[in-house]
C-alpha cells in the first residue's frame, strides 16, 4: 500500500480478450438436439456432414442460426463463453456491474490495495454539449466542431479545456487526501470515499454470447436497431469493443444479431 | 437540472421497507408440496391444522424449517419478497449491486439528474484505524477510543478530525467542478466524472428471504458464523438495518439462520 | 405412501394465485429513483402528487410505462411478486421450470411421496392433427371438427377416442406397475421410473412481471406479436390463467406489454 | 418421425466432456485483481512470477485457492466454463433442470423428434430397498445382497427381476401406444404424453466450476461433507461422471472442494 505515483490522466478504455470457448458451431450443435438428439454431438465434434455429404461447417447453417435469433431462441447461444480484461472507469463499471445474468466479474478493490491515481479524461471528439432541446430519455449531444459551429470553435474549445481543467484539479485533489488518509493508517476503504468515480479500475469479465448480446443492445446506440438504446459514451467505446472481439469469434451469430435490429435472443 | 444546495455531510444509512410479500408460513407451504403434494396450499391459505387438529401456525414447523436451513434446502425460501428503498454512498452500491440472484435494483442516476451534495463522514466510533499487523483479508481496525488508549486520546481525536477535513474539502471541490460542469451544459454522465463514491444515491432493492441471507452472510460480522466475513462497515450498517426489518417479517427462519451458523441456505 | 385411488382422467390444468406484492405503481417508483431520486419513495407509499397537484394514479403514468417496455427498460418491472400454485402434468412441468430467472419453484416429489393417479387426457377442441405441410418449428394442427371437414367427422372423431384409449391404457399400466413396485418397497424414486409424463404434479411458482412477462412472450401464442410464439396446447393454457391473474393486478404494465407486440422488456 | 425401433433398456448415464475454459490458474487471476489491480492478468497469459522469480504455476497458490473455498468468496470460480453432452432418464433431467444459475441446457424435444425407445433399468447393486426404519428426507436403501442376507438371496433377486419385469412392460406398452398416436398423424407433443420418465434424452450442460460445485454438493452423497445430501442413485452416477471430469480439469480447486467439506463457494 506504499506506492504513489503522479496521476495520469487518460481516455483510453481497453478491454482485451483473454480466453474463449465455442463458435457458431455450438449454437447449432445445441438447437440441433432438440430436432436430432444424439447425433447433434456431432456438430460440436467435427463430424457432422451436410445433406450432400460433405463437411459440415457453420456457414452451412446460417439460415438455422439466423432463424434463432429472430425467433429469440435465446438457449443455444449459452454453450459459448468468453472472457475480458477491461480496464475502465468505475463510472463504466457502475454501469456494466448492471448486467447480472449470464455476468462473470472479479474487480480491482479499494478496500484491498492502494487504487493507481489513473483518471479519466474525455476525448476532443466526444458528443458532450447539450442540445438546446435535450431530454434526459433520449440525451443527445454536440461534439466541439458541432457545437464551436454554432458558438464559434474557440468559445468551444475553450468549454473543453475548462471541463478537463476542472475534472482535473478535483482529481488531483482527490487523489491528495486519499493518500493522506492512508498516510495516517485508515481503512483504505474509508480513505478512499472521496476517490472520483472517474478512477480507473481493472476487472475480469465473463459472458456468453446471449448475455453479451443483451448488453450490446444495451450499451451501442444503432439508430436502425428495433429499440434504440442511448448508452453513456464511454461504456460504448468498452461495448464496441466486445462487439468486435465477438464478431470476431462468432461471426455468423454476430450477423444474424445485427440483421434482426440487434435485439439478443 | 438547476437545483442547487449547499453540501451535507452525513454518516447516516438508512433502509426503509417498502413492500413484502410471504412470511415463515410460505416457507412450509414450499417444502411440504414434495411430500404433501396438493395439500400443502393449506399452509398458504391459513387452513393447514396440525396433527392435533387445532389451527396451524409457522411455530408448530419450527424444526422443518431448521432443517431446511441445516441441510440448505434453499428453494422453499424463495416464495417470499420484500423490497427496500435504500438511501447510501456510492461505495455501498458498488458492493451491493455485486449481488446479481435474487437481487433486483433501480438507483438513482447522474445521467438523468443532478446529484444532491449529500456526502458520507464516517461516525466518531466506527472501528477504522489499521492495527499493525492489518492483513487486507481479515482487516482489522480500532476506533478512535481503542487507538487513543495507544497514542493519546487527544493525536487520536486529532486524525479522525483531519480526515474528516481531507474528506470535506475533496467532497466540496469535487462537487463545486460538477457543478461548473453543468452550468456548461455539459452531459450530465461526463459533469459527474469527478463525484466521489462518497456522494449518496437512492436505490430500490428487492429480493427473497434466500439472497437476503446470502447477503447477510457475506456483509456482516458475526465471530461464531461458520464462515466469518469481514464487510465493510458501512454496508454492514446497512445489512444491519436489512437484518432488523427481516427478522420482524421472518422471525422463525431468521432463527434458524442464526442458529445455524449463518450460512444461507 | 400407502393412499391408493383410482385413475383420474382430466384435461384441466389449474393456476391459482397464492399472493403477490406491488403493482403498476411500484413500476412507476422504480422507474422514477432515476430522475427524481428520493422523491420517487413517494409513489410507493402513496403521497405521491401529479404536476397539477391532485393524488397521484398509476392512470397518470400510462406513457412512461409504456415507453419502459417498449424501450425495453425492463429492471423496474422487477420490483413486485406473484406466488402461483399450479397442477399440471410433468410435460409441462418440464418446460416452464426451463424458465430459469426470476422464477423460483417447489414440486410435489416422487422421491417423497406416492403420486396420485391422475392423469392427462387433452379437450375435444384442443388442435391436435397435423396439417399436411407440418413442419417442426412452426407446428400447426386441426382441431376434429377441422379435420373432419376433410375426412369426416366421425372418422376424426375416432381417431381421437382411439388416442384417449391408448394414454388412457398406458397410463393405467404404468400406474399398475408402480403400485406393484412400491409394494414390493422400492425406492420410490426407482419405482416411478414408469410413470408417464402425463400425470399431475403440484408445484409453487413465484416470479414478478419481468420473468412472467417473459415466460408469457415465449409460451402464448399471438399471431400480431412481433416475434411469434408456437407454445405447447398445455403450457399455454396455464400461460394464458397466468396472464389473466397479471392482466388484473398490474393492468396498466399489461396493457403496456400488449400493445408493444408482448415483448418482455 | 418415422424411425421404429426396437426398445432398448439399459442402465448406463452417459456424460461426455465437449469443451472447456479457463483452470486453476483462472479462479487465482480472478481473486489476485482484488489486491493487485492490472498485475492480475499476468496469471491468466502465463507470464506471473513466483516471490522467488520462478515461473508461476497454480500449485504455487493452492493456499489462496483453499481459502477462497473455506471463505466462500465464490466469483472467482467462475471465470471458467465447461460444457457437456449427457444421455440420461428424463427423472435424472427433472432433477438437474432446477440448477438454474450458472447451468445452461439445450435437451432433445418430443414436440421436434420422435424419441428413440431407450429406457432406464436399474443395475443390479443399485440400493434400491427401503429399509425398514425409512424415512424420506434421510432415504437410506439396500442392495440386492444386503437385502439378501435379511430375506434370502433368491428372494431378493425375483423382487429385483419382478420390478425389471414391470418397467420393461410398462415402458413397453407406453412406446407401442406412442408409436399408434404418432400414427394416427397426432401432435408429437400429445402422442408423447404417455412415455415415461424412464425415457432416455440427450441433453447440452455447460456451468462453470461455481455451479457446477453447488450442483455437486447437492447430487452427491459424502458421509463427511459439511451438508450431507441424500440424493437420487442415478443422478448421483451423472454427477460423479462430472465430478471426474472437474477434477481433472480444476484439480486444486476440486481438492479445495473436498477439503472443506464439499460446500460450494
Amino acid at each position: 500500500m506504499t506506492k504513489r505515483t503522479q496521476p495520469k490522466f487518460t481516455s483510453e478504455i481497453t478491454v482485451r480478450k483473454v480466453q474463449d470457448m465455442g463458435g457458431d458451431h455450438m449454437v447449432v450443435a445445441a438447437a440441433r438436439v432438440s430436432t436430432s438428439g444424439e447425433e447433434a454431438y456431432s456438430y460440436a465434434d467435427g463430424t457432422a456432414l451436410t445433406k450432400d455429404g460433405l463437411p459440415w461447417t457453420p456457414k452451412d447453417s446460417v439460415g438455422l442460426i439466423s432463424y434463432l435469433v429472430k425467433q429469440r431462441h435465446g438457449t443455444p447461444f449459452e454453450h459459448s463463453a468468453i472472457t475480458f480484461f477491461v480496464h475502465a472507469p468505475i463510472f463504466v463499471w457502475r454501469e456494466w456491474h448492471r448486467h447480472r445474468i449470464g455476468f462473470s466479474y472479479n474487480e480491482e478493490s479499494g478496500r484491498y490495495k492502494q487504487l493507481d491515481p489513473t483518471f479519466y479524461i474525455p476525448p476532443m471528439d466526444r458528443p458532450m454539449f447539450k442540445v438546446d432541446d435535450w431530454k434526459p430519455g433520449r440525451p443527445k449531444f454536440l461534439t466541439i466542431n458541432q457545437l464551436g459551429d454554432e458558438i464559434g470553435w474557440e468559445t468551444a474549445q475553450n468549454r473543453y479545456e475548462q471541463l478537463c481543467a476542472n475534472l482535473m484539479l478535483s482529481y488531483k485533489t482527490a487523489y491528495e487526501m486519499y493518500e493522506a488518509n492512508l498516510a495516517m493508517d485508515f481503512d483504505p476503504g474509508l480513505a478512499r470515499d472521496c476517490l472520483p468515480v472517474g478512477i480507473y479500475s481493472s476487472c475480469w469479465v465473463t459472458c456468453n454470447p446471449r448475455s453479451l448480446m443483451a448488453f450490446l443492445s444495451l450499451r451501442t446506440h444503432e439508430p436502425e436497431a428495433k429499440a434504440v438504446s442511448y448508452p453513456l459514451y464511454e461504456i460504448e467505446v468498452a461495448a464496441r469493443a466486445v462487439e468486435q472481439i465477438f464478431a470476431e469469434g462468432w461471426p455468423i451469430t454476430y450477423k444474424a444479431f445485427c440483421e434482426n435490429g440487434r435485439v439478443a435472443p
